[in-house]
């Protein structure tokens, strides 16, 4: 993606998002970063008076608009869920291939870097994971998961996406992501097999959430 | 765990694998390290012509070792596979909990900070997850699971495990990790129930694989 009509202010966010997803928050030198915006040390103060840090917070806000707005579209867009969500793995994994293993989620490798006294960064990444697991909940609900199991399972979904990223990267295949996901998928096919099936929806409309049963 | 009875290769060796749990490798000072393990310098050297590379994939090495360890006493140890695997993922939650959630995998930040061009690291890291991938897949075979499907449903676990870690690592709370180790349990249970009841089998010996069903 070119950046050449961005701001300096939005280069430098794309810069450092850039960065940590390929080698994470502490692997990022500054010279490089702000040579690869196009941006004298001073422009990176100006716009981020906490320096390092606060871009970091800037990227990762980012990232997770970017994310949130692409399973919006996803639950907006596919009538049926599960082949969206199995659409959204195939495209990680297939990104983190194509960049020879060394793309896989921009907030992953900093959410493991951070320590407690991170407060900042933690609190972006929270809210950033927090708004992904709400949205796959809303998708599962929308499969004909059950409303009081969707967050559980969009808690495991978020994981399995994140590890089975980092079991593919090491591994430089990815064989171990394709046969987590497709564990997943069988799994989560069953769970909805277990609810009354979903009445049709109109093309390009998410399911209606459905009336859950009393009992898991 | 002290470290005063170990010589001084191991104080390294123990002090990196520390610091690559709680601060990944390109967040380790050297000096630090150093210090932390009582070592000077040219000692390191001596020990690991390679610098701080090598003792990263020693350390990676032992804590491989550690964990494989520690999934064979919990295959040999229990009748029942899926608690035993449901203490593990509690235990890995306590010790993130324990450490203001700072010590989650020892594994994981090295392994989401490695390009491909670390290829020492990626190799020891890839041979670590595959290791600990063959042991939770006979777990797997011991609760009942299909052989089949045992490999793919130990890559999910594994990722399972280090993205629910990773979750509850930037949420500061167990919560995320709890919810998606709760869920894996139940799909796994289900799992299980597909396949025929297992035998009886004699306290403290792991259930024996039992024959697998032609289809899954």
């Amino acid at each position: 993606m070119g950046s050449d009509h961005l701001s300096t202010r939005d280069r430098l966010v794309h810069a450092m998002a850039r960065a940590l997803q390929q080698r994470g928050y502490h692997g990022i030198g500054l010279a490089e970063l702000l040579a690869e915006a196009g941006a004298p040390k001073g422009v990176l103060y100006h716009h981020f008076p906490g320096g390092k840090q606060a871009l970091a917070v800037a990227a990762i806000e980012a990232t997770a608009a970017h994310i949130a707005a692409s399973l919006d579209r996803l639950i907006a867009a596919r009538a049926d869920p599960l082949p969206a969500l199995q659409g959204w793995l195939a495209l990680a994994q297939a990104q983190l291939d194509r960049s020879g293993f060394e793309r896989g989620c921009p907030l992953a490798t900093v959410a493991l870097e951070t320590t407690a006294a991170d407060t900042a960064v933690r609190a972006a990444l929270a809210q950033a994971f927090d708004g992904i697991r709400a949205r796959l909940a809303l998708l599962l609900c929308a499969a004909g998961v059950a409303e009081a199991r969707a967050g559980g399972l969009a808690a495991l979904v978020v994981a399995a996406y994140e590890g089975a990223l980092m079991q593919a990267r090491v591994a430089g295949s990815a064989a171990p992501m394709a046969e987590a996901a497709e564990a997943l998928l069988a799994l989560l096919r069953r769970e909805v097999d277990r609810s009354p099936p979903a009445p049709p929806v109109a093309p390009g409309l998410a399911a209606p959430s459905r009336p859950q049963r009393g009992s898991r």
